[in-house]
């Protein structure tokens, strides 16, 4: 049995890129028998930034709503909020004593901010310690990251290898499994859709809404009664990634034939992504509308989690010369 | 009534300098009616340096054991371990949030050491911020410190008011109390008694080793026979600390009248210190081969510390939208 963990960011809203390229291959991984997966909304890193407890609540209650409704299974696996398992804190602390300075400062996350250090916070400093504790803290076999995470994957590896080497065999040291097959999902302007971007599709959102944004994708001025390309459309480019082989053929060949616009290619689109996460959108909604339900889930999810690293610190602790259980 | 808070290095033996010069005078304010103190092994802290779980086992012991002797009174106010109230490193990461990089880099704790960052670990680095959170965690309206804390007390300050600036009032700024008159204490070869200048006399060793301690006192070569200056004498000014108006008197008069050895002042010191720390010798060494008391006396501390920071901890989880309880 293989554990494999992973983070959610809670910041900003789920996208279409993410679902496809993160969230739905790593369900498809934690939905195999041999693997267990603890997956956590990081809400303890968002610290970092954020600075409201409304965005803050808002954008984990959609992240965890976004999960379950992509069929993260919370019974089989362990959904949890980092903030509903503060022991981290505790396993940080000791970590930071076994993470030599120069490590951090070299890590990306605060190099690509080091020449504004006035603005850095001592979190955004400390934040791949609390990252090692999240992944140690739970014994995790393998983290799935993007190449941009390996790094501080490997400084985790490093302070658990470090503990290890002074204290005895105390942490499993986690493996990286890179995806070197990331599906990119374009944005709404051809470039990857990314947050940071502003061209995401976001398929939760009420359907006028997500009528709206679809209708921002960036198209050629072609009049409408001309055929078209639709291997240089941004609007087909999505819709590839969701119809199937025949669909991909009709409306090819309606690109072709011209007299179809990108208004009707946009329309196909909001009706293909409506009609293609149909019951992702149902469960999202029924969700987001019942915090009761997503109360109890996570509470559920954090006396799981809370089973696994309070076992874990005691054992560090008994090796640290702090009072166990 | 205004909270006082103190920190109890856990790290090597107290003595003769820290009781007379520190934890004599704190006790003395904590059992005032006015006052309340909240006194806690930082065995958390050491672990920035330790790396031996006997060794911060036994330290933590002896530190205890020590406060008690020395009359601090565990019921009207509350004596604990750092590391039985794990929820403080909760807290440190919120306030490193809100601690800025350069703040830290910037404290005389890491400056020090700087010019060899590369054994400088994370948990030196982010010390002041696990200060701050011992502090503010408990509402502590003030922090004896001598005058090399200051700076630290300052940065609790800061990290406390910047919370509060965006968060609202949520922490109480703690006040630093720097003692002018702290009782200077000289060491075995008449400079100041210190850990790091290995001159020091532990008061709660066994008779025989405190006698070898003592026996080391520096003095100088004048023969038995001839008459000796108290007043150049490092074994007459440790006398003198401890020793009554009419005690002083006579030693000063054995001195002056010559027949009188350093030997045979080094036994009347040690006769006196046996004498006037009889019932802290008592008391200490019934607890250290007592582990059971000292264990109650700790939970019983940790139980009231808890409640404290738990309390403090909620106010500020509802702040950042975090669940409370």
């Amino acid at each position: 049995m293989a554990r494999i963990l992973t983070g959610i960011q809670s910041t900003g809203r789920q996208h279409l890129g993410n679902v496809l390229g993160a969230i739905k291959p790593l369900i498809e991984l934690s939905n195999k028998p041999e693997n267990e997966a603890f997956a956590f909304v990081a809400d303890f890193h968002s610290l970092t930034t954020v600075r409201s407890a409304e965005e803050l609540k808002e954008s984990t209650k959609l992240a965890v709503a976004v999960w379950i409704a992509c069929g993260f299974d919370y019974k089989k696996n362990t959904l949890y909020l980092q903030s509903d398992v503060p022991e981290v804190a505790e396993l940080t602390w000791y970590l930071s004593c076994f993470t030599p300075f120069p490590m951090l400062e070299n890590a990306h996350s605060f190099k690509d901010k080091s020449n504004r250090r006035s603005e850095v916070n001592a979190g955004l400093f400390t934040y791949p310690v609390l990252m090692a504790a999240d992944i140690i803290g739970y014994d995790a076999n393998f983290v799935p990251v993007g190449k941009d995470q390996v790094q501080h994957l490997e400084i985790t590896r490093d302070i658990a290898g470090a503990f290890n080497h002074t204290y005895g065999e105390t942490f499993v040291i986690p493996e990286p499994k890179v995806d070197e097959n990331v599906k990119v999902v374009p944005g709404t302007d051809g470039q990857k859709m990314s947050k940071s971007y502003g061209n995401i599709i976001d398929i939760f959102l009420p359907e006028k809404d997500l009528k709206k944004q679809i209708g921002t994708i960036v198209t050629d001025s072609t009049p409408l009664e001309e055929p078209k390309n639709p291997d240089t459309c941004n609007v087909f480019a999505l819709y590839k990634l969701l119809a199937s082989q025949d669909q991909q053929t009709e409306m090819r060949n309606k690109y072709l034939a011209g007299g179809f616009g990108y208004g009707h290619a946009k329309a196909e689109l909001l009706a293909l992504i409506l009609q293609y996460f149909s019951k992702e959108r149902e469960t999202f909604n029924r969700l987001v509308e019942n915090e009761k339900e997503l109360d109890s889930i996570l509470l559920e999810g954090a006396a799981k989690a809370r089973k696994v690293i309070t076992g874990i610190l005691d054992r560090v602790r008994g090796k640290l010369g702090y009072r166990t259980k």
